[in-house]
């Protein structure tokens, strides 16, 4: 128990080729750590990533080393039960990179284990500053806890230990801070097609929408239709909405709820 | 007719004194144009706006200079017209600031008229750079259309002519990308109210999905359960949400909106 190296000098695995495996790679080998070893079941994304991090790759699990002293397990969260249930390790740490998925799902099979939770939209093709980037970190004992935030710390200015309770609702709220916003950003790109105004007369907008809420209270800046109540542009809003029920029935709840919101709050 | 002076040299006129007419009024001072009046129904508003801008002001709409070359109007959508009703001028150009007003709004009354709509969301207390803005331009005039784009000009480096029906569909592109992806983040920090996980944790977050669709296209940009379809982590979060039913339906619809567009995208 615990007889891994804590500077992970005899390298880490990394379990997944997607955008949190890849920009999690890049950043550990920046930080000088090896990557030993990159497992994928598709053999070209496990390559790819490899030539980035100059690592050994390999798209079958059995062939993973057993012998390193970190295994990083960022693969989708439906696989993550299966990826558990092949690996094979000698003393090695364990971790997962999933918002969702609680530390519990270690605990049948490994001795030391834990949770490295990466808070960002990672995107192929695009460069992450991971010093920025808040890593979660839970362990299942206090010394493995200490030694995943120092990790954490090589790439990261903002690493905290998070439970796994507090971290699903972070996650949670994640989605929508950032893939509901996103949609946001997607209808409204959506709208302007049949005009010939490009998407890029919002960005100003969107750019200060994001920069007030992280200069202040987003509950505080709201601004538009739904917190005046303004009931006229509402329901021109939702005409024009009307050839798509969808959208028209997001714009409905969420003016509501913006609505209600901001009352509660006032 | 066009007898009014084109460098708007007898002056400005602001009715409202709410965010919009706030920052266009500073915007247009720093320009080195003249306000000569601020007209507020609350005084105190008035008062207040035009301490900041050099200027007059009252809260009586007969009370307002007639000889002015330039009356914006910036009021709540829904008081444009009453406003419209009571101003008296005798030369000057009148233009609104509002996104989903058509500018027919004035062709009853007065015979130079036009819109001035800055896209953008404006906060007290909070400074702008006025220079980014969009500023969406309408005349009835081809000369005063003309004039208005130089008056923009002189306030930013983004000014373009956008007539009422496209400007109506820019505003409602502007509601999602803005006002609900603002929500998006509110009812980020609601979840997080129950934990001790500061909002300050999704901040990073929140800049890196802005400047990411910024960058790119959100619709190519999107990531999490919605457009994985990951149906364990949407039911484990609809779960979470379950004492929220507004909140839990927004989850719901934005996750099965996100599903739907990507599909139709790839």
């Amino acid at each position: 128990m615990m007889s891994f190296n804590n500077q992970f000098q005899n390298g880490i695995v990394i379990l997944g080729a997607g955008n949190v495996a890849t920009h999690l790679s890049i950043a550990l080998k920046k930080a000088g750590l090896e990557i030993k070893c990159v497992y994928s079941k598709t053999i070209d994304a496990a390559k790819k990533l490899a030539l980035k991090v100059d690592s050994h790759y390999t798209n079958k699990i059995e062939q993973i080393p057993v012998e390193a002293d970190l295994y990083i397990i960022a693969v989708k969260d439906e696989v993550i039960e299966v990826v558990i249930k092949h690996l094979k390790l000698k003393y090695g740490v364990v971790v997962h990179t999933a918002g969702s998925i609680s530390i519990d799902v270690f605990k049948e099979k490994f001795e030391n284990y834990g949770v490295f939770y990466p808070l960002q939209t990672f995107s192929k093709d695009r460069e992450t500053d991971f010093s920025v980037v808040p890593i979660c970190i839970e362990a299942n004992r206090k010394k493995l806890e200490d030694i995943l935030l120092e990790l954490g710390k090589r790439l990261s200015n903002n690493v905290r230990i998070v439970d796994s309770n507090k971290r699903k609702k972070l996650h949670l709220a994640a989605v929508f801070a950032c893939n509901f916003a996103n949609h946001m950003y997607s209808i409204a790109t959506e709208i302007l097609k049949d005009t010939d105004l490009s998407f890029d007369f919002l960005k100003p907008l969107i750019d200060e929408t994001a920069q007030k809420a992280i200069d202040s209270d987003p509950g505080l800046a709201q601004t538009g239709p739904a917190v005046r109540n303004d009931q006229n542009v509402i329901k021109e809003h939702l005409r024009m909405l009307k050839d798509n029920p969808e959208f028209e029935k997001i714009y409905s709840f969420v003016s509501d709820s913006i609505y209600k919101l901001n009352k509660k709050k006032n």
